[in-house]
């Protein structure tokens, strides 16, 4: 069978081209015998991959010397938990920007860790949330530890296009749909995490970029592998990493910084999006999104048909022709499109196609 | 270049009907258009992938009704803290038995969590632990929350051939280097876990089991992704898992299944191991194992030349005849083979080969 169009909210999409060299290394990375999976993580085969990828989040991102780049494992999830577990002391509290589930999961979280979680925003009309906060809208607690948001919600389609002014508290943001689909100004916050299996990997992998003096006021009490510091002093080998997973994210960036980095992919990104929203704004109301149009996400494009019978035909008939992953969330219905990185024009015009015929015929 | 002896210690040697089997279907997982990596965690064709899973865990590991298996993430480094916090409350503390650095870490771990950990049993003589503990030397806490040990010590190549009796207290075991290679008795054990990086995987995947009644009793106020419980009664799906890292488990235990299950496998490593201590004891003290024979491991053995200078040699020369990994922890030093599932007879008769070369020339 051939590569399908894969439109999945992630994991996602890999490109092909990186998929091919993993599949040709598999059995033996450059001549050393064995496959990176194989090779002892304290090893310099190894190591050289750890450090291309640390490099190469750096130079695609421009992260400078004030800030640390660490690859752990438990996804975005486990980062729920460490952010307030290392952050939130002397008696301080964080502002959380509710914009959907995984903002109001992290929130969740950090009351779990130690209830000092307070809500600073939230766009939630009985559960919908179709736009993120204006800034005035923002009730921001100038004492706070930090401001968490979620830069972009896979769920509901929405983006930040500007992110919050927070003055001199730290901002942190869950980019996991969100980073390496542009450049974007890591000066502007005090951490970003995200797991990689939107754009730039597979899954059981997180990245967190973290600015050093949060590192250097982070609480040191906690078990080891929770601990921002000691990850960041073993360069995020205090315990075995998942090695094959920073194998494959070298690959995705070292295929994007090939493309020409994140300027060219933006442009790409930003044609796909375009094509898509275009489309369903001429469809006489056909096809409809709902999401105000300054929130619109560039990542996941939302959607709806007339009715939900519609919308399961949709679903049906786009898989026999080659189009897969178009469900919405299961907490949302309708339709979702990912369209991160590794999806190629080619697959949104196939969809575009295919959203054509099914108007006429339904 | 053909694929080399691979000794080390873990990340570790793989079988490569498992890597061939992973190249293959790198692009397009059973016809489905797209890799393994690349599917929804939440869709049809990872579940299945993720059951087979777990059922081969306990299909090969005769796991019954009363224990849940979990995948989970941050190897067993997380089981160190997630262990203390999740299992000792109530004013209890846990027993641990020290028999080398790894014990000794999850032992400063529990401290770390909440200082209610106590030392049943250390058989170190500075810092050197030659050998596991005889029952009669362990003073055990009859109130215990549990009693720890790690079931084999991948750097001083120390095993436990019979495990601790603690009575009603529940037992739990690392077994990182210790499971899938024989049978055991699981119903000993109030729960066990190891990453999967040795005998079963690649790295970045850790494997817990664990009795029912010790996650009803769990903590149920940490911060969700610590908790057992959580991931229980989400069959490990509560946050997105590191669905490759499951997919190479997966292959990897139907491979052993394909073999003829435990009780062969465990033949073939008594085989290999006998074959190299053989050799050890035979050689005129050139080799010398520094491990009492009742504590000697079937997976890690560690050997001792007669200086230094020697064993840098011995590791060189070895890595220039395609035998690699022989170096011992830069901890101990000295030499360790690695002899996993995954390491062929034929790598540890090209292993003897070599020691007999080397001791004639050296």
């Amino acid at each position: 069978m051939a590569r399908i169009h894969n439109f999945n909210a992630g994991p996602a999409a890999l490109p092909l081209a990186v998929l091919e060299r993993a599949q040709s290394e598999m059995l033996d990375y450059r001549g050393s015998g064995m496959s990176i999976m194989e090779h002892s993580h304290r090893g310099r085969t190894y190591d050289e991959v750890h450090r291309r990828a640390i490099a190469l989040v750096r130079e695609l991102l421009d992260v400078g010397d004030s800030y640390e780049v660490l690859l752990l494992q438990g996804g975005a999830s486990l980062q729920f938990a460490m952010l307030p577990m290392n952050l939130v002391h002397d008696g301080r509290s964080a502002d959380y920007i509710i914009t959907g589930a995984w903002s109001e999961k992290a929130y969740q979280e950090a009351q779990r860790a130690h209830r000092r979680a307070r809500i600073a925003a939230d766009t939630g009309v009985d559960n919908v949330f179709s736009r993120v906060p204006k800034q005035e809208e923002l009730q921001l607690d100038p004492d706070a530890a930090y401001v968490h948001f979620t830069s972009n919600n896979t769920i509901f389609g929405t983006q930040f296009h500007e992110f919050p002014d927070t003055g001199s508290v730290p901002l942190i943001a869950d980019m996991s749909s969100d980073f390496f689909w542009r450049p974007f100004d890591i000066n502007r916050f005090g951490l970003v995490y995200g797991g990689a299996q939107k754009n730039i990997g597979p899954s059981g992998l997180a990245l967190v970029i973290i600015r050093k003096d949060l590192l250097e006021t982070a609480r040191k009490d906690l078990p080891s592998i929770l601990q921002y510091g000691i990850h960041s002093s073993k360069n995020s080998l205090y315990n075995t990493p998942n090695s094959f997973g920073i194998y494959m994210m070298m690959c995705a960036l070292e295929h994007l910084s090939e493309l020409g980095g994140l300027d060219v992919i933006e442009r790409r990104n930003q044609g796909k999006a375009e094509l898509l929203y275009d489309a369903i704004d001429t469809s006489d109301d056909f096809y409809r999104c709902p999401v105000d149009t300054a929130s619109r996400s560039t990542m996941n494009v939302v959607f709806r048909l007339p009715s939900e019978d519609l919308e399961q035909r949709f679903v049906a008939k786009a898989l026999e022709k080659g189009l897969t992953g178009l469900k919405g969330h299961r907490s949302v219905g309708g339709i979702r499109a990912s369209i991160y990185n590794a999806v190629e024009r080619r697959s949104v015009e196939a969809l575009l196609g295919f959203m054509d015929d099914f108007k006429k015929t339904a």
